[in-house]
């Protein structure tokens, strides 16, 4: 039986589980392709740290150069993370006329274009299906089953670890440091939680999603993006009563005036598909000319989940290496993508929920609605709830009718700087958008 | 630009939704493919019925003859639907050495190993996203992002219009009878319903599902098939009370014994994902031993969700013709395809929901409860409800832990012989199953 020799770069979360699929699931795999897929190397950074005991040490190397020399790896796979030295291994691979995989979202929102170039100019191809929610075939959907749609809107709930802590909160009452807490004791969370807890990690997926929805050059700097770390129960309590479930929503709309790309906190109906993604599960709502909405759901992280979309890139690949050929896919760089322009938050038109900590005192109410009123900000309800002994401050939450971004922003400013306001005030945007899956 | 001609077979829904996705996405589709898709022939049976008025009269062609003696036909798309004369020009397509596409799942349940077979031993591709759960892309996913993983179950709701029949009767209280009018008035339902509400049309989807996933044959003949045509609104509402939710369940499960693989109404609970699928929509969870769960939903039928799955394929085939390449995928046929055993219905465990029509007098319940109890079938617990003024029978329901369904079938065969039982037993199975996506 014919072998395809590959290379694992890493062998930490994702490389273990890509490697375990590999030897778990190997008579299957054989059976599909017709041939048999062997690792021949796998890099590690320090090659002293205990080794699982199902991972043979004649595979282990600490040289890049190893695998680059052997003529047998035809695949390379990056499953080590960070951009130092991955890029270098990844560009060094390609150049040598191997074909890469790669887990990494970070690299590729920082250097994917320059990379999918080089694959391109060389003939290779360059895989990644595990660098977005991991086990969710939602590259491939997008890459393959949608190229005959066009999409309109992309709506995610892609980090598992704040809809781990938001679900906590919701369902348990915790505060947000408690449910942090948490899941980092279940390894929901990492030590330093930042690239999660701040929005980056959704940004991250969300540019890549919507650069291969949208054929446009799209990254995180360019894009709103806000973490979850102000978020207070009481928000997701209010919200309920209304009808709302908050959730860190990654949304990009392909509009008339360009593309509309953010990540936030977002209130969406309890109706919504999205509302019943719980814990750390992951889901993607498609809105497309012909087939309409669709849902994408499943496990966007850890060991297994990720292998495994690991594993399908390796396996695709080796089916274009016993045809002979490679390419089949368009790649994330020109002419493919293409410049569109961004259209800035500011800009968003829709309803907000503002809460305002105040002085317990007569007129507040008042000079709040005065002020949004002002600014253009008309009121759809009020809820005010006075001080109590555990909070010596009122509360007033403004659900608004659709206002602009910036209108709010305006007013909120004004508002925060009154002497009767006690704390800056919670912004969170309603989003209707992501309705019910009903025809 | 290079150019690839295209014929379609058919012209009705599908077809049509096929023709305008090419014509909308024309542009979209040639920057993915940086190739022109050209619909050269399309075969109608009856040249004189009247023809949309965007299809250009030049296309239309009553003779199977012109398309293959057209050398510029690359891809033979089949939408026409039905056995015959759709499997003569399918095999006729392979013959003459063109790929083909195909929708139609009666015809690849009743001759789908022989034509994948055809076009192994030619080969040509041989692709039918279409042909299961419309738009929704889960063919593609179980031959190439599964491909890396395990499945060991598959539970789905796989047919709009029951679907949409069900939730009728649950949200508005409607009668089977009345539901059904209303799909066929809305267009959810055939004027002749009884593929679908016979559940014929899920056991073919399912059959397809299942040989996929299990690389193993599976046809409608071999599993229990059972429609919604015998469920009341008050199953509905009294599963309700229980926490189920009631709909026609396709399954297909992996055992150490064999395949269960089976179609009938379920009760599952209320907090499974595939509870919140409404009307006209489908959706297919799997578990998987990398994956875990994962869920895919979106419209399972219409011209342009299912016109979206024709042309994801089309899109596929013209990637292989530009590489040069065909054969990619393992076929649905020897060698890949094997037998397995399948287990009978009647050896399924699980608890069950029995509905007695009985007259109103004393003791019928304990008679109910000794013949359970003497064919091991044991109470969770039990409702009874006295005759009323508008059913001069009196109900009683019994949740029974889990049973043998033989177990349940010989009670209820006896029960059902009883002077006092006043209309045949309903049996409903509950499935836990397709549990919650909660990590």
């Amino acid at each position: 039986m014919k072998e395809i020799g590959i290379a694992l770069l890493g062998l930490g979360n994702v490389g273990l589980g890509t490697y375990r699929i590999l030897a778990d699931h190997a008579r299957d795999i054989e059976r599909r392709l017709g041939a048999k897929v062997r690792v021949r190397h796998i890099l590690v950074r320090d090659g002293g740290r205990s080794r699982p005991e199902d991972v043979p040490a004649s595979l282990i190397t600490r040289d890049i150069g190893t695998i680059l020399n052997d003529p047998e790896v035809s695949i390379v796979v990056e499953v080590m993370g960070g951009l130092a030295p991955a890029k270098e291994y990844l560009e060094r691979s390609i150049a040598s006329g191997r074909n890469v995989v790669t887990a990494n979202k970070a690299l590729l929102n920082a250097h994917g274009e320059q990379l999918f170039s080089q694959a391109l100019s060389r003939g290779v191809d360059l895989h990644f299906e595990g660098a977005v929610c991991g086990g969710i075939p939602i590259i491939r959907t997008l890459r393959e089953a949608l190229a005959s749609d066009r999409v309109s809107s992309i709506h995610g709930i892609v980090n598992g670890t704040t809809n781990f802590i938001l679900s906590a909160m919701a369902d348990e009452g915790a505060t947000y440091e408690d449910a942090l807490a948490q899941a980092q004791k279940l390894g929901f969370a990492e030590a330093d939680p930042t690239m999660d807890v701040g929005g980056m990690d959704a940004a991250q997926k969300l540019c890549l999603l919507a650069s291969l929805a949208f054929a446009a050059r799209v990254s995180p700097e360019q894009v709103h993006v806000e973490g979850i770390t102000s978020l207070r129960p009481v928000d997701i309590t209010l919200g309920r009563e209304a009808g709302y479930v908050l959730k860190l929503l990654a949304t990009a709309r392909r509009l008339s005036e360009g593309l509309d790309v953010r990540v936030h906190p977002a209130f969406i109906p309890q109706a919504s598909p999205l509302a019943d993604v719980r814990g750390a599960f992951n889901a993607v709502l498609l809105q497309s000319a012909a087939l309409g909405a669709s849902l994408f759901s499943g496990l966007g992280a850890g060991s297994l989940p990720t292998g495994s979309a690991v594993v399908s890139d390796i396996i695709d690949i080796c089916r274009n290496l016993l045809a002979g050929v490679s390419g089949r896919l368009p790649m994330l760089c020109s002419p493919y993508l293409q410049d569109v322009s961004l259209i800035p938050s500011t800009q968003r038109r829709g309803p907000y929920y503002l809460r305002f900590s105040v002085s317990d005192e007569p007129g507040v109410l008042g000079r709040i609605a005065t002020v949004l009123g002002e600014k253009g900000v008309s009121l759809a309800s009020v809820i005010q709830r006075p001080s109590r002994p555990e909070d010596p401050h009122a509360t007033i939450v403004v659900f608004s009718h659709s206002a602009r971004e910036q209108d709010v922003q305006s007013a909120v400013k004004w508002i925060d700087g009154l002497a009767s306001t006690r704390s800056p005030t919670q912004v969170i945007r309603i989003e209707e958008g992501p309705g019910v899956l009903r025809s």
